[in-house]
Order: structure tokens, then sequence, then C-alpha cells
């Protein structure tokens, strides 16, 4: 089959390469859109050990699923982590840190930059008819901007500041401006400013951002610059955030964390289920985020876009 | 009055300095006995800048409180940030957070290590009868062990860890002791241990401690070995309490905090109420704790004596 296929940092568009073959409990997955995230572009660069084929935001549908044949034929989002039900992790409800995980397209198992793949049945959801593909195809990110009010209880009163308005920063605004919270974003490039304007979401210059000012930070760019505007912004007793990986160490004046109290709460993949209600009830349209799709035997070009700064999401289609 | 005084990293005593004078709601306090804590050691290392009487845990009797005279002839401990009731802090229960607060000893605010201070009458709390001294002037360090419970839910069947058995980590175990949670210290030195053990809590050598097996972990040393040493035990989702401020920066992995999805929360004073209660009820009994007592005069010797590895609560008497 055609894949994109990542080694030692290189990435190259592979036509040679085996359909994968679905284990007891897998079903064989036909890629019908794909989206490129953050974390292939820096898993090209080199930040994080991927060999294989990347790519974990997917819709698909199910070709083949031996051990319940009542799946084949239908559509479905996957959740990308896969567990073994018996480490700590998973049997105290924490199955996203099974200590024995792969994780589709990031670790130890191919990804969806390809015509087939492969997951356990058991992370499948069934999409809605009333869903489309390219809205179905942001429910993994959009359950990872879920994931935040999965771990912290957002008041509608809360002043809430998300630094960073890029794919994911966008997703995370539109879902907390839901909960009724006085919002701010500090996005840097004047679309993606449109784009929180359309949603009626204040944004703020960084130099704008009010000292102490913000009872809840997300901090979403991954960069040591954002990550002191968010510890700037954050109160007493506040917490930050933490929505994006860091290249490297990060060096931290730890001591204002205890004298202010601050908690800081990192923050990785979320529930799929919210995501796919809020995706069939409209109340989030991801479709402005689509900057422009290619076909997968263009995925090299379609990579170098989606690392140009201020380019949202690139969707790779069969 | 006699008292000790830092400037330009240069601790003195001296016997020339003027008694202090109570301004408006303000009681003048004598000192009966005064703590020397880590921060002082650190102030006077030049980590921490500050000019004047250094000194924030005590017990005294009220000399003089004009604008309550009721308070005269008390024992008392205190408060050591004084607030101004009007800043966002302060009007929002984060009296500790004030924007404008001085702090005993610490910011703005001459303190302890002196025959005489002055502290808002609010600050003060009556010592009951039946706590001494000895017992009383271990309020505020045993309030900061509590601020712990204060901001994160310690659950009885919780797995919790902490790191570092000094001065303040031994009050941090043997406050959760008393949750019933299942406990473990890491306690570099045989004293460290021997008091632990006494109070039948467990220690474990770094070597000992368990990847990832741990819910709640307290940073207690201050140390970047610390630090790392309790990022590794916490488990995915699980706390990392920090209770000391560190010298510098420290280089952090921040994406393990992100992908492992753990909370960390700042920690610093906290609630004297309840650890006034601890003491009346003789459920914190500090006295193992103190390694020596000086009188005032021989101040410089007791602060030489604090700064010994392994050395517990050094007391400064009149």
């Amino acid at each position: 089959m055609n894949a994109l296929y990542l080694t030692n940092r290189t990435l190259s568009f592979r036509t040679d390469l085996p359909t994968p073959q679905p284990a007891a409990g897998e079903a064989l997955i036909r890629v019908r859109l794909a989206g490129i995230c953050a974390t292939d572009l820096e898993m090209v660069r080199g930040y994080y050990p991927f060999d294989g084929i990347p790519g974990h935001e997917f819709v698909g549908e199910v070709v083949r699923a031996d051990d319940a044949p009542q799946w084949e034929g239908r559509r479905v989002v996957g959740e990308i982590n896969t567990t073994c039900g018996t480490c700590a992790q998973c049997q105290n409800g924490r199955p996203t840190h099974c200590e024995n995980r792969t994780v589709l397209g990031i670790l130890g198992r191919d990804g969806a930059f390809a015509e087939y793949l492969t997951l356990p049945i058991a992370n499948l959801h069934a999409v809605p008819d009333e869903v489309s593909d390219e809205h179905a195809v942001f429910t993994e990110p959009l359950a990872a901007a879920l994931e935040i009010q999965q771990q912290v209880h957002v008041h509608p009163s809360d002043r809430v500041l998300v630094v960073g308005a890029g794919r994911l920063g966008q997703l995370i605004a539109w879902t907390l401006a839901l909960t009724g919270c006085d919002l701010a974003v500090v996005a840097r490039h004047e679309p993606q400013r449109t784009l929180l304007a359309k949603r009626g979401i204040h944004t703020l210059a960084e130099e704008e951002v009010p000292h102490w000012g913000m009872d809840v930070v997300v901090e979403a760019t991954g960069s040591p610059t954002g990550f002191a505007l968010a510890k700037y912004a954050v109160r007493p007793r506040g917490v930050m955030v933490l929505k994006s990986t860091y290249a490297g160490e990060l060096r931290l004046d730890v001591s204002r964390l205890v004298v202010d109290e601050v908690t800081v709460v990192g923050s990785r993949c979320g529930p799929f289920a919210p995501a796919l209600r809020h995706l069939h009830k409209g109340l989030i349209d991801p479709s402005d985020l689509i900057a422009t799709r290619y076909p997968l035997e263009k995925g090299l070009e379609a990579f170098q876009k989606a690392a140009q700064p201020g380019v949202l999401k690139v969707l790779l289609h069969r």
C-alpha cells in the first residue's frame, strides 16, 4: 500500500508497504482523511523519536473486523492509545497512561498517513451520519482540547486565558467559550484572530495580558516565552494548564510557583465521546480550521505546507 | 533593644536598635521563643534579599495593644503575612497572597529574632495555656505543613511520598500520617529516620522509591535531585506538591509533566488555627524536633548550628 514513512528523521512517500494485518480483536480500517498535527511535525524535526508510518488524527471505514463483524462498513474515528488492560494504570481508570501502550503513529504502532491502519475494535467510535469526514477528522484534537475540562474545573465565572491560537489553541478556545467563562486568547497571527473574532472570542496582545489577572491559563504554544507569559498571567493559587510538549528542557523559576502557590497541570489525550457530541450538535464547527488538502501521494508537500508559520490544519485524503 | 540584624548578607548581633512602635491596629509583642528556619538560612546565604531583623517563627506575649487592650498580657503566635484588605487577592479570600503584603522577618517588616516585634492584632492567635512555648513556636511551620491538605485532597487510600525529612519534612510527614494514607518518607539522615520510626512512619531509601508508585508526592528538599526523585515517583495524573523554594532556576523536562498529565502544586504559608488545634490536642508533639536553644545574644552561633546538615530546629530564647 501507499504510505508516508519516517525513518532517521526522513519522511518519504512509499508505495511498497504491506497492508497491515489486524491482530485478534483488531479492525482493518481504510483511511478516508487524516490531519497533520504539531506532534507529527516535531517527529520529522527529530524532537520526538519514531520510526514508521506517522499520523494519529483520522476518519476511516472499517473494512474487516473478524471479531466484531457488525463494525464492517462503518465510518469510524479511533482512540490512539492501545492498552493492555492489566497494568496498574489500566486497572485504575487511566487507560491513556497504560504502561504497555502503543500509540497510533507515535509509539510502536503505524499510523494514519497510509491507505490502511489497524486498531483494536475497543478503540473505535462510530461517526454519526450527520458528521462529515471533514469534521470527524478533528475528533482527536477536539478530545485533547476537552481534556482540559476533564482535568480542571473551569467555572463559568473564571477569567481564562489561552496563550497560542494555532490548530489546537483554536479548539481549546472554542470549547472553553462554551463554559461561559470570561475568555481571552493571545493570538499572534491575524487569521487566528479573525477565527476567534468570528466566534465572539476576545483576543489580547501579549503586552495587554494583565499580571495575576487570570484564574486559569492554558499554555498552547510549547515555547518558553509562552510559558513565561502564562506564569505572568495566572493569579496566586490559579491553575496553569500545559497543553503542549516542549522541545528539550525548560529553565523555570520554580520558587515563584511555590510562593504564588500556582497549580500546573499537564494535559494530553482526551475523551472522544464528548468531542463527537460537540461535532454532532454543531457546537464546534472545525471547517474554518482546514487550510488545505493534499492527496496522500503528495504528503511530503503537505508536511512542508503544515510547517509554515500560521498555517492551520492540513489534511491528507486518499 | 537587642536583635539579630541582616544587611548585605551579613548577620550581626546588635544592642542599639529601637524598640518598634506599634502602628494603629498593631500590637507590641515581647518575643519569648523563636525558631530558625531554612528561609532564614537562605537569606543569610544571599539567596533571598532581605535587610532588617529576620525571624518569623515565634511565640510571645502582648505588652501593648492600644486598639484591643484585651490582648495585653496574652501569650500569642502570629500569622506572618500582613495584608491590606483591599487588593484583589485580599478581597477574593487569598490574604496570604496580598499584593501589598509585608511578611514578618522576610519582606518589608522586622521579625522575631529580637526582644520585641510588632504585628497587626488581626494576625494574632491566642495560645492555649496547655500548649507550652516550646510547642507553640512550631505553629507557623506546622501551619505550612497543613497547607498541603488545604490545597490537595489527600485520600485515606492514597499512596503518599515525602521527599526530605528535615525540619519541615518531619512536620509534613507527621500531619500526613494523621490522614490514614499509605505514607513513606525518603530520609537521608539516621536521626531523621529515627524520628519517623518512632511515629510508625515507613522510610524508603532513594533507590527503593517505586517508579510511578505514588498518588501524591511532597517535595521538601528544595534540591533538583529531590524534584527529579519526586517526578520519578508520582504516577500518571498524580500530584506533586512543591513545599520548598529553589535557589535559582531549575531545568525541567516539562514534556514529561504533559505526557504523564502530572499536576504540580506550589505550597507556602498555611492556616494557624488547625495547627494550634493539633498542638493543643497533642496530635503533633514537636518536642523531638528541637535540636538546641541559644539565648538571643548568641544568635550568630545559633545560625551556625542551624546551618549544619541534619540539624533540626534551633531555637532562640530571651
